[in-house]
């Protein structure tokens, strides 16, 4: 017979999934409820209240999705964008094309404005496309994975306000690490994983919606058949293509009506209640600082053992550098793959491959979650100054582990115990229990 | 500070979602593993071959989609049919309204073939409609909560394959807890999700797919921009419209070009893993078995309160039981619903309530998963019986729990422990560690 899961320990210092927090781990040990017991819909009510705070944002369309960070993106963008409709997609990176691509899938004309890998896009080249197209949408990713870099995004809400058109944001790989600004932006639509820096495993897909949004996707309602009483006329605007995705229904199934449409994924609910109660009680400008914190360390780590960082240190993410592999690996082939294997072999600690243009000319590694934290930051550089010099590459001896600590030298709680580690942290507030 | 998760205790008899087994829910606290980690990318093709085994297949393509069952059905759905086709949808419940709402946002022409809630379609109705379209598939829900009623399956695959259609069936209510032959009725896709008969958590949907329904779906393979590589040249056929539930791309994430799409959601696979494990160990007919003896001891035992099921008799699923509301209740308004309630607060225990045309005629007890036993049986009926006497309706004394008990009573087996409960099972069969 099979034997129970058992998998092996692992330090997860890759772009994402990282390391999820044990407590977020064991609330999905809880038990089900039945899915109208007041219990259940109590939890989902107040898990919307526990992510508006994460979103830093008012909208009572705060929920989640049931599908993985592109499960949410597709339900925003297939939602607002009806077939026929033009949507502006500024794109620096992988994920750029996906929102292209999904939006295309939606029937949408897609209207391109690209910057190089490693940049950002110039916002006057976005409001210039807006202005001359007039779009739907401007859907637009934070932080791109695929480069480490994160998009600007404060001066977008009012390019969408003055063109008529709504502004989606994929932050998938930002939101719980990075300064995120729902309202403060002017953002209608912004979705989520767990996986990245909000501590949680990957499958379900935080979303929030301005007003502005909700209506446009309420005048897209239509009941499906099975469950439609008298009063549930089909709204003017055309039929969301997806049932899985389409946000009236998801909205009705949330709000006091409680529509039925999927059974929700109870075990995934506990664990994005989890996670937004955590970072609640971390505060999130206090979450955000912590990345920023251990990131900048990584990134003078990766620095001090001899390595070059990839893209634009204006617009770095706080939460994954890339560093470009060394050159002699690089033109050995699977030379780079084999550092990265000798690292979790050797040393139980993961790191990142990468995609398209870059793939074989960085690893990508991650700060965030319950990896943002001093201990794993030093190990990951120690492991991996060990295997670079088993490859041949010249490292200078402790230069990352050194570094590091100079970067954290500074801050008088640079190097503490933080409150995300449990057992370390502070005691939990009285009253929990 | 909101408090961590501490649902109340209930025993959950209602249509689903039911109690998870214990162990499925302790899998899911194991630690993440990263997505390319060979420890990941073997346990996804392990939990392949375990779903094999429930779903009675050799298929190749047997796996999960990350989402609630509804994501599996669109997901199949969607990448069977193109705009333009036609599928054939006998519906005799609210699921056969989901499979024809699914197809026609997919763009499908949908031509139904309707009975009567509480009997299933005769398989000659549906041969004459699908000779006469020559569809490009057949979408059948096996047994459709809303009433019930399982359509028998035995006689459709020759259909299909006459006709030259593909045979598609949601098998969310029935896999895992009455008997379901992939390969020997001749299916060419099925899905279903953990929180019925399975014992897991909503949230993932395993999936199979004949070589045929494969090959269809990969005519149909477009690449997504941010990661194809250049002999990733577009399949002929049309693009699938969705991108999250493009089967295309995640047949290459399952298969051994591991091709990135989504970031499979960790937790949920452990899920469903053990779902198929502890399935495996029982035996999927010994399970079968155990669904029908304990369903058909509710059946006897609602009767033996005096209460009329609803439905015939002769396609009733073994896992859940649609019981007349007493005509008192009926006619009071929020009476049935005060019953229910009752027995929540009084006893934690849940029962269902209804849809559509049954909605405040019936109620749906179910029996399946770690429900399909004996205590939860007669405690369910014994809690029935209070709540329905503190009502005014007449029953007679113990009158459930002993006709229960003689249904159970023919059998040697019928009522002793089973090997669903931890402790009470036999022991881990050595080398389970
Ligand atoms: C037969 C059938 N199909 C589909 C579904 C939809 O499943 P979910 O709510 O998991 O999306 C259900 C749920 O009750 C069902 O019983
Ligand atoms: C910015 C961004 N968007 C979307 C995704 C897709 O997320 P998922 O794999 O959870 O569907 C990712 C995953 O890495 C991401 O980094």
């Amino acid at each position: 017979m099979t034997s129970q899961i058992n998998p092996p320990p692992r330090l997860l210092m890759g772009p994402g999934p990282v390391d999820a927090d044990p407590r977020v781990l064991r609330a999905m040990a809880a038990p089900l409820v039945g899915q109208f017991d007041p219990f259940m819909t109590d939890t989902m009510t107040e898990t919307m209240g526990l992510w508006r705070e994460v979103w830093r944002t008012v909208n009572e369309q705060t929920f989640l999705v049931d599908g993985t960070s592109r499960a949410g993106i597709e339900a925003a963008l297939v939602s607002l964008l009806e077939p026929g409709d033009d949507v502006v997609v500024p794109s620096f990176g992988r994920f750029g094309h996906l929102l292209a691509e999904i939006s295309e899938r939606a029937g949408a004309h897609v209207h391109r404005v690209e910057a190089e890998w490693g940049s950002v896009v110039d916002p006057d080249r976005i409001a210039e496309v807006a202005r001359r197209v007039r779009p739907r949408a401007i859907a637009v990713v934070h932080g791109d994975t695929s480069t480490t870099m994160a998009q600007p995004l404060d001066a977008l809400g009012e390019i969408a306000r003055e063109t008529g058109a709504l502004l989606y944001v994929d932050a998938t790989a930002t939101l719980g690490g990075n300064v995120f600004e729902t309202d403060a932006w002017g953002i209608d639509a912004a979705t989520a994983g767990l996986q990245k820096c909000l501590g949680g495993p990957s499958g379900s897909a935080p979303i929030t919606l301005s007003e502005r949004a909700a209506a446009r996707i309420r005048s897209r309602r239509h009941v499906e058949a099975g469950i439609r009483s008298a009063d549930d006329g089909d709204a003017p605007g055309m039929r969301i293509r997806s049932n899985y995705l389409d946000l009236a229904q998801i909205m009705d199934y949330w709000g006091p009506r409680r529509l039925n449409h999927h059974t929700e994924a109870t075990s995934m609910l506990y664990a994005a209640r989890e996670c937004a109660r955590l970072i609640g009680a971390e505060g999130v400008g206090a979450r955000a600082a912590r990345h920023a914190r251990h990131g900048a360390a990584m990134v003078a780590g990766v620095r001090g053992l001899g390595l070059e960082t990839f893209g634009d240190d204006r617009y770095r993410m706080n939460n994954v550098v890339a560093v470009h592999i060394p050159e002699r690996l690089r033109t050995e082939p699977g030379a780079g793959d084999a550092v990265r294997a000798a690292l979790l072999e050797d040393f139980g600690i993961e790191i990142g491959t990468s995609f398209g243009p870059l793939h074989g000319q960085v690893w990508r590694i991650g700060v965030m979650g319950t990896g943002a934290r001093r201990d794993a930051v030093l190990a990951t550089l120690a492991g991996l100054e060990h295997v670079l010099r088993r490859a041949g590459i010249g490292v200078p001896a402790g230069g990352g582990v050194d570094a590091a600590l100079e970067s954290y030298g500074g801050h008088a709680d640079g190097g503490g115990a933080e409150p995300v580690l449990q057992g370390a942290g502070p005691a939990e507030p009285e009253g929990d229990v």
